[in-house]
């Protein structure tokens, strides 16, 4: 690592026109111990970095050995290869695609409030996806208590709002079809995201992952993920109980918020980097309770994770700069 | 009945200012062989109804003896009070409300494409809910042909707009609280609908109902209903198959659309009166497959659906006014 | 023409896969005297025409020449050609896009409530543009009746749904972009619709058209346009006289709406045929008064106006097909 | 004014559960140099206050004395009350609703960029309104500078989201009513605001108010308001000299953003505390330009503008505390 000038590490963003990239400008540009240094972007090269002096360089202009850390925003199939690229010339990376999250190129998969020791001082972080953000936050506890009647599969029942779906236009996420409706896609476990969920359920689960479907739907919303989940129990357990374990878990976890008694919606997350987790009792035999877990796909689920595990890479607070 | 003048059935809607009380009035409107004579509102007295030539009278004003027919759109508790009035008065009466679905008074449930027979000809019926229309028409065919495996719950996560919600200002239903967000509520099988839903699968299963887990999300959209289903299977059965067995088993229906391929989703079913109902492999063991149904909460939820109830009971074809 | 059997017109359909496509496909589709025998897009061809039995052709494979009557849907540049290429093959067309309306061709601009006899019997028809449907509707009566300063600019502050903008995916009408945005474009006089209006308003004022200044914005609903003129008056006159002499105006028009003591919004015009004006005094001066107009771009600013259009120059009642 | 321990001002909010009330609990309470001491709420009483530590009061229960500065949340009428008793108990008072803002009491009318010394160290400042502030600081620099031709009305077609309206139901503005909705209200110069608007033009024209047409709409958004507004010119003056000409006038003010060639939207300002203005060219004769204001209802038109004030009132710097 360079030597960090005014204890402020120097860093880069790869493709920060998206909605993502946008988000960790923000973040980053307004972190106390970070100096946005350049952000990259074909189609903006030349343009004004909004809410920056900055202006956007074509990633073939820049130096990677410039910087102390990289975040790189380029879409899945692109990111991981400039992730390494980057990695190559000196920086430590995190990719937000979901390029290395299998561990890749030698890359940690960076869920802090799980995994936290495996980012600390990483050199090369796999970020997060936002749906398997919410499902591994959301499960985990419950996994590892061995509460979990894995004869049946866990329900996954997820919506999200069109930013997750990034700002290349397409037909299907135009206002006009959007907007009124409401629908399932990537169903049968089809969605890319599955193998990641499976890979971070059987770890949390210490063996294999337990069955679980997991349907995603479109939101009329600009942003945020719910993700409803019908957790098969090995025997009923009140939903209170099961707030009290995911508690003491996440005892001094500064981004789970856990709600009692009520559930919580986009609403409560909107614009946060925070899971919010609620349970709820459901009347039917064979036992089974609801978790049901809120974030914002942009900051929880995309640039506010990467800002935890960057800060975690470069040796700081791992809080610094994320707005609560 | 009274003899129909130019074969013109009279009549008349209790409570006609609300969503489903709009809706009824523009089908009653324009239906060829109905005359609509009054429509109720309190709120709205003396006012013009929409879209006609009507005043909107006082309950109290009206006589419900000058018409062959009633639809009551009240709300819950009050309905089934003011339907029994109305028959006693001599018109048939369809009651829009959840007062009489489970018998009272002697009424007929009215889900035609289900239990047709019961409601031709019928005094009083009891129109299904928006909800349990689309839960009984996605799950009767799998049930009465017994693949489900009823040792595991069928989960059934449903949406709704928020004119399933009523006209009644109410401040969780404001713009500004209910855009940009999404949220569960009445869940743990907590909604007014699941005892309906049980009756309904239990007469469809013919014999006990299957254990099922009910839960509705609001929606940021003005109109509609999807609900995912989560069906255990005794054994894996592919969904192009089940596709076919509803098939055979809607072959006459005109108001059941089936999905070969993809699934529905709102803007299929918008002003329209039908259920939509879709097919999905999941890949995941013990068996499970994924049914989704959409319709129109006002329309094949409500007054579509007490159309279709009325022409059967008062002898005319099944379609006659209902817009394709 | 051909001999129409059975009283029916044979029509086809350019450009059908669009949101002005599928409505006319919807209203031909149901229409008692017309028979819709292709529709063209390249796009979906050999796809199913939604709602209807037939499928999608590519427009090079129909034959012009076995119909009455072509509607044109394709975009700005292309209708135009495609139009004059179909009426050169024998039927009469209506073309949707802005390409004829000043008369290219020898095209008749179809706005029946302003120059009905211009259009009966014609052969080829510009179809009035949206915006300027209610611009003229809401302007002409004054004008023709001499009372609007031209001495001060006619102010028209339009705003109007994403589907104006048609399919074609593009960034800024991407959900992301639009939900919770409001935004003014095409300023200064510059929409490609100004031209159109200035047309209409000299015609309408029997010699130049009046300044006018004409500002559309893009709102975040589906359809509908809603415009706010500022209209400079010679003298005061009140709202409720200026009503009256519309009313008599458009005493005979089954599509113009007008309200009395309150105004139009998008609600009252959705998915209908209808222009709706209304109007407010101002307290200001040099006096001006309000007039709004409100439409649904898709009916009344496109595939309902062109049924008009097709009826009278079919011989037909010009209501016919067209839903109240 | 009570000795700042730490240099910190202790402040309490009446009325704050509603939307202003929220967003200012937000911005005080991440305030470096004030503490947020009680909050006050009558059907909030004894719940926790969103995002913070603190408990609702009732109004009753608090003692006015204990705090440096009070800010009123309540609705139009009883604000203005609530604001004098709270300032006879010694403490300096920001009274957001518009009871103080014409000076009752002795109030000051606080919009710093036009009046900033008024505000220093004032101890009753009536906040502005949402519209007001968008119209007074988009329309000051060209009428000091004596561009506008008055002999014509200047006309300001206004957009709101529905948090404007606040918080207590009302049947207009529930989801089902608002969404794919866009409607005029307040026509005729009849809003609250315009009285308002009035008394701050003359003053900024150095003698009588132009004259001036406002028109709100209301937007199915939740927050923003733009503010398209037409105005006469003496004289024909392009855009960008306008532009010119504000950049001068605003040149140190952190809370105005000019745009050079494009116009600003809601998008811009969501959020933040800032008036974004935007000017075009109109080809029109008698001449007149196109200004256009964004901000968001709920920060600079509101709880933003309120804390600008309270900072000058307590002797801080006026962008302490307020987000970029």
């Amino acid at each position: 690592m360079h030597t960090m000038k005014n204890n402020r590490a120097k860093v880069g963003i790869i493709g920060g026109a998206g909605y993502t990239g946008q988000e960790l400008v923000r973040l980053t540009y307004g972190h106390p111990r970070m100096e946005l240094v350049w952000v990259t972007s074909e189609s903006g090269a030349g343009k004004r970095v909004p809410g920056t002096a900055l202006t956007f360089d074509p990633v073939a202009s820049v130096d990677f050995g410039s910087v102390d850390l990289v975040f790189s925003c380029l879409p899945h199939g692109a990111s991981g290869e400039w992730s390494l690229r980057a990695r190559a010339a000196g920086p430590r990376v995190v990719d937000l695609s979901s390029d290395l999250r299998s561990g890749e190129g030698g890359a940690v998969y960076g869920l802090p409030e799980l995994w936290r020791e495996d980012v600390r001082g990483a050199e090369l972080v796999g970020n997060p996806g936002c749906y398997p953000t919410g499902v591994q936050l959301g499960l985990a506890p419950a996994l590892r208590a061995s509460l979990v009647d894995t004869g049946r599969p866990i329900i996954v029942d997820a919506a999200s709002g069109v930013t997750g779906a990034g700002l290349t236009p397409k037909r299907e996420y135009m206002f006009g079809e959007v907007a009124e409706d409401y629908r399932a896609y990537g169903v049968g476990n089809a969605h890319r995201h599955v193998p990641e969920m499976a890979r971070g359920l059987a770890r949390a689960a210490g063996g294999e992952a337990p069955p679980f479907v997991f349907t995603p739907h479109l939101l009329p919303v600009r942003r945020g993920i719910l993700e409803t989940m019908y957790v098969p129990l090995r025997e009923r357990i009140p939903a209170d109980a099961l707030a009290s374990l995911y508690r003491e878990h996440y005892a001094d976890e500064p981004f789970v918020e856990l709600f009692d008694g009520e559930l919580p919606s986009l609403r409560h997350v909107n614009g946060r980097n925070v899971v919010a987790i609620g349970f709820a009792d459901v009347n039917v035999d064979p036992p089974v309770v609801l978790v049901v877990a809120a974030l914002d796909n942009l900051v929880k689920g995309a640039a506010g994770q990467a800002l935890q595990n960057a800060n975690l890479m470069l040796g700081f607070d791992e809080r610094e700069g994320i707005p609560a």
